[in-house]
Parts: structure tokens; sequence; C-alpha cells
């Protein structure tokens, strides 16, 4: 057991399968000593007007005082007047880098091996603007913002992280031969960024060549760099690559150090409850939150136990082509503590 | 022989490796006895002030004459004041569609079996406006313009083709769920169309996910009709399914019938003049040319011949793992007729 003294962190179990995996990963922390104090919220059944959306100011403040979170997959409720609840936690929570690893799980096959790439996504502007007007009757445009402070800081970003991870080579995904002066400003920074960094390999592919190279050889590349749609579109492309997004792990990075790990996949309702759900990317989240807290021993522990149990295959759950209960995967995944 | 009055098209045979591809397709329909006469256009040397590009008014006169051309690959000339060459074309002979099947080549293999998608792509507006803007220093912004004109005939052709291909279901192709105006009337007009064929399944697809289950399960598609930078993203990602660009062939639509065909691939300036060329893309996009002309005899006959030839193995270019010339690979397509 540790030593250190427990840190709290907010968890949103969410909806659907969320409660089912999260659960797995309060057991797997429990099981592995991991000295962490959940502080849960959940989603609202009303909105709250000083987010304008169901996630309650208290549980953006409890991410904001704890410094870090994990959360499951939330159904944006139906209706209108209210924000979707992943864009209030990036803009509430000004978190403005989303990492994705996406690794091939040794063990579970796919048409790719050996997948090893990192997607780091800006998260707060470009696309998602939300600037959209009618310009007259059946004509109607979308503003994509980029600036320069919200480019530098991903790409900033980026680099530390190939950095402090042993990576070699950064590329930074654009379309600035058609939008020469938002992916051009985005490039422009990624340079300007680059030249800090002189041991790391720069480079610029241009997104459709990017998703046409990477489904033919995806050891093509190592740390991606983008503005947000594309990031959007190449993180799930990615996860495509090794079996999908219940198998890859999200982190949030936000101003302050703040870090919200997730799982991008949805809430599955029509398995909800019946202890089928796949914790993997849940679990793989709370190793990336693991890992930003320092917490590098109970990170490797914790992510070996989970690649073990996979890689035997006698313990997978139905996605993975197995017939085991959440509970007895995570059951398994503890025994291999 | 054929009895029909020969057609004349333009050709413009492109740069680089283009008059090497544009000789085989040559030597191919002369030895099929394809009755078409080809007018041939270049890039022009200095920029011809009435098209605001190295496209003279001349060529593009000529496709609007004949009203079908086929198309090597043009490298943009370096240099500022002009428009692209690609974005020329499309502006000025409003090829509105741009359509690339996408099948895997008998006995070339790759990861994917069986690949059969067709992607039509808006090819007019969306990101391409080329509407940007600085706001303040420091923050710029891009134009997406949607409008209901444009993505109604887009998703009218896709229908269309879809039913006089025997194709039974139609994917939009979207982002509405964060550019709600944009891909949102893009949406209504698809919905509009897709009522008036009742006998095409229609369903709509976010476009990460749409790129995650082309990854993992290309059978899940079969027609996909999306705006511009959609289509350029996910057109590419398919030619990367069946081995690349190199590989597959695109037709654009113009208004008033109007209809270009061309090879996508870049100019492969380093093996140019070298007789190395695969000119497999310009061969099996003249073969698009010629169904929109309806000769789908010879259309048939000469696709044939080129996947004959690719299947057999004996004759394929370097980058499809063979040692053949470009003359040879003709050479056997012709024996192959
Ligand atoms: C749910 C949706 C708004 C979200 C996005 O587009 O960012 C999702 O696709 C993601 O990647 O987290
Ligand atoms: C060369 C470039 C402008 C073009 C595009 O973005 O449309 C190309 O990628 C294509 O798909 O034809």
């Amino acid at each position: 057991s540790s030593d250190s003294t427990p840190i709290r962190a907010t968890l949103f179990p969410g909806d659907g399968i969320g409660p089912e995996i999260a659960d797995s990963v309060k057991q797997i922390f429990k099981a592995a000593d991991v000295p962490i104090e959940w502080e849960e919220h959940y989603v609202g059944d009303q909105i709250d007007p000083r987010t304008q959306s169901f996630l309650t100011w208290e549980s953006l403040e409890s991410v904001r005082r704890n410094g870090v979170g994990l959360k499951g997959p939330m159904a944006t409720p139906i209706g209108k007047g209210h924000r979707s609840l992943n864009l209030t936690l990036r803009k509430e929570l000004n978190l403005y880098a989303n990492v994705r690893p996406c690794y091939s799980l040794p063990g579970y096959k796919t048409r790719y091996d050996g997948v090893n790439l990192i997607t780091i996504r800006e998260n707060t502007e470009g696309e998602y603007s939300g600037l959209e007007h009618q310009v007259v009757r059946g004509v109607v445009e979308s503003l994509k913002i980029i600036t320069r402070q919200a480019s530098l800081r991903v790409a900033e970003y980026a680099f530390h992280y190939a950095k402090t991870n042993g990576r070699g080579r950064v590329s930074a995904i654009h379309k600035a031969n058609i939008m020469q002066k938002t992916d051009g400003l985005f490039l422009k920074c990624c340079r300007e960024v680059a030249e800090k960094y002189p041991e790391i390999k720069y480079e610029e592919v241009v997104i459709d060549n990017c998703c046409m190279m990477l489904v033919k050889n995806p050891a093509l590349f190592d740390v991606l760099v983008m503005p947000n749609l594309y990031g959007d579109i190449i993180s799930d492309l990615c996860a495509g690559l090794i079996g999908g997004l219940g198998l890859t792990p999200s982190l949030n990075i936000g101003e302050g150090g703040i870090a919200l790990a997730e799982a991008v996949h949805g809430s599955a309702p029509d398995i909800a409850g019946k202890n089928l759900a796949n914790p993997t990317a849940l679990l793989l989240s709370s190793v990336s939150m693991l890992r930003h807290l320092n917490f590098n021993d109970k990170a490797d522990q914790i992510q070996s136990a989970i690649l073990n149990t996979i890689a035997e295959g006698k313990y997978r759950t139905a996605d993975l082509g197995g017939s085991s209960s959440t509970t007895d995967f995570t059951k398994a995944i503890c025994d291999h503590l």
C-alpha cells in the first residue's frame, strides 16, 4: 500500500453503461492501492443556468478544485436550449488539448499490427466555434476560428509530450492549401514551436493524404497535432485501426494543469445495466490520468494487468468476441495485479 | 470498328508523368476502336487574365464545347497571384459533383477485400469558399458556405447515381451535431431528395464515426454523399483501403452535362519521363468518361482488360510491386482487349 496522502479526483460515471465501467475503475484502483479518493458527480436532471447545460456548476467546481477527473460516456439529453455536455466541459474547463494514444492491443487482432500513434487535438476552437448563421434563405455559413494563442498552446503541448515521452516526430495535419489563413496560421505556430525542439522531427501533412497514409501504413506516423475537427476525424480513424473507441483512452488537458480523462465511446443504452460493457477505454483513460499525476508505477501496473488480461483472451467482453461479464473481466484484471 | 461519328473530347495530359499516362489512354482507346477524337490542351506558361490561372481560356472553352474531357495530374505552379488549377476547373466549369468509385482490384492484395464504395463529393462550396480573413492580429477565420441549391444538386446526383447503378444505399456524411446550420442544411436537402427515392435506403453518419467504420469494415457502406472537405478526406481514405490514388478513378460532373474525368494523384516529377508511371488511375477515369458517354461496351471491354492485366500480375508497374514499364503495361492491356 502507498504512503502518499490521498488525492481527490472527480468522477463522472456518466450515463448508460457509465456506472458499470466506472465501478470497474474503482475496484481496480482499490485492488492496486491507488491513493485516490473519488468525488462522484452525476449529470443533472435539469439545466443549470450557470453552465447552460445539464452539468451542474458544482460538478465543474469539483474538477477545478481537484485539478483532475475521470469521465464516463454522457448522453446529451434531447431537447433545446442547452449546450452539449462534452462541449460545456471543454469550454468551461478550458480543456485545450485532447490526447489520444492509440496502440494495438497485444493478442487482439485487427487488420493492423504494431500501431502506436498519439493524436493531439486542439479542443477549443476551429470548426467548433459555434458561430453560424443564415446569410440569406438557403445560404448558411459556419465560421472556423483559429487563433495564434490556442495554436501555440496545443503545439507546445504536442512537442513537450513528444519530448517527455521519447517520441521522435510530430506531424502537423492541415489543409492549408485550401484554408491558407486559418490552417496557415496553425502551421505557422507549429513551425515556431518546432524550432524550440530541434531534437524532434517536424513535418506537415495534408489531411486527405494523412488519412490515406494512415490506412495504408500507420507506422509512417508518431505524434500528430491538428486543429479541432481534423483531430475529431483522425482520432476516430486511428481508433478504428486497433478495434474502435471501446479500446482507446483519451485525456483532456486544461489551463492550469487540469486534466480530465474520458472514455470517448457512447453510453450504449442497449446493454446498460446488463453487466456486458467493456470498461477498457475508461480503464486505459484512468491510466492516462495516473500518468498525468506522476503515479507512473501504479499506471504501469494497472496497464499491464489490463493488457495481459486481454492478451490471454480467457476473459473478454462480447465486443471483443468473448463472453465475459464486465465484473468477471474486472476481476481477471484484479487477479493480474 | 465502330460506326458512330467520332466524339470530340478535351485531353489535358498535365504535368510530370501526365503525358506518359495520357499516351497510355490514347493507345488503348485506339486499340479498342473507341470513336473519340482528342483535342489536346496544356497548362499555359503564364497567367491567363480571363481564368486568373495558368489554365488558358481556350482550354476551358474546349471542355465547354466538347462537354467532356480527361485530365492528367497538374502541378500548380509556384508563385502568387493565381488560382489553383484544380479549383479553377471546378469553379469555371461548375463541376458540382465529384464521383470516385473505389473497389478492390482483383489480385492486388491490400488489408481489405471486396471494397466497393462510391464517394460523391460536393465540389463547389463548403470549406472551399476561399472566404477567409484576419479578424484581429492572431485571430483568423474561414467561412464554410453551404447552400440549398448546391446541396440539393449533389444529393440529387447521388440518388440518381445509386438508382441507375443498382446501388441500394446512400449515406450522407456530416458533422451536424457541431455545425448544425451548415451541415444541418446539407442533411435537410439530402432528406428531401431521399423521399423521392423510396427504393434507396438512406442514412446519416457523422464523419468521425464514418472514418472509424470505414477502416473497421468498409462493407458497411455503399454510396456516400457529402460536403466538399469531408469528400476530400473520405475519398482519399477510401483510396487508401484499396492501394492509393494511383488506382482510383475520378469523374467530375458539371452543370449542363459536362463531365471531366481525372487522375487525382500527383504529377510525380521524380519519375517523370522515365517510362515508370502507373497509368491505372487515368485509365479507369477514362472508363468513367466512356460510361458517362454511354459507351458502356467499350467501357466494359477496357475496364476488363485493365483489371485482368493487373490480376494476372505479370505486367505491373513498380508502385504495385512489379517491374514493368508504362509502355509494357499498356501493351499488355491492349493484348487483353
Ligand atoms: C460528441 C461530439 C460532440 C464529440 C466531438 O465532436 O468532439 C465527439 O465526437 C468526440 O470526439 O469527443
Ligand atoms: C489539390 C487539392 C486542392 C485537391 C482538393 O483539396 O480538392 C485534391 O486534394 C483533390 O482531392 O482533388
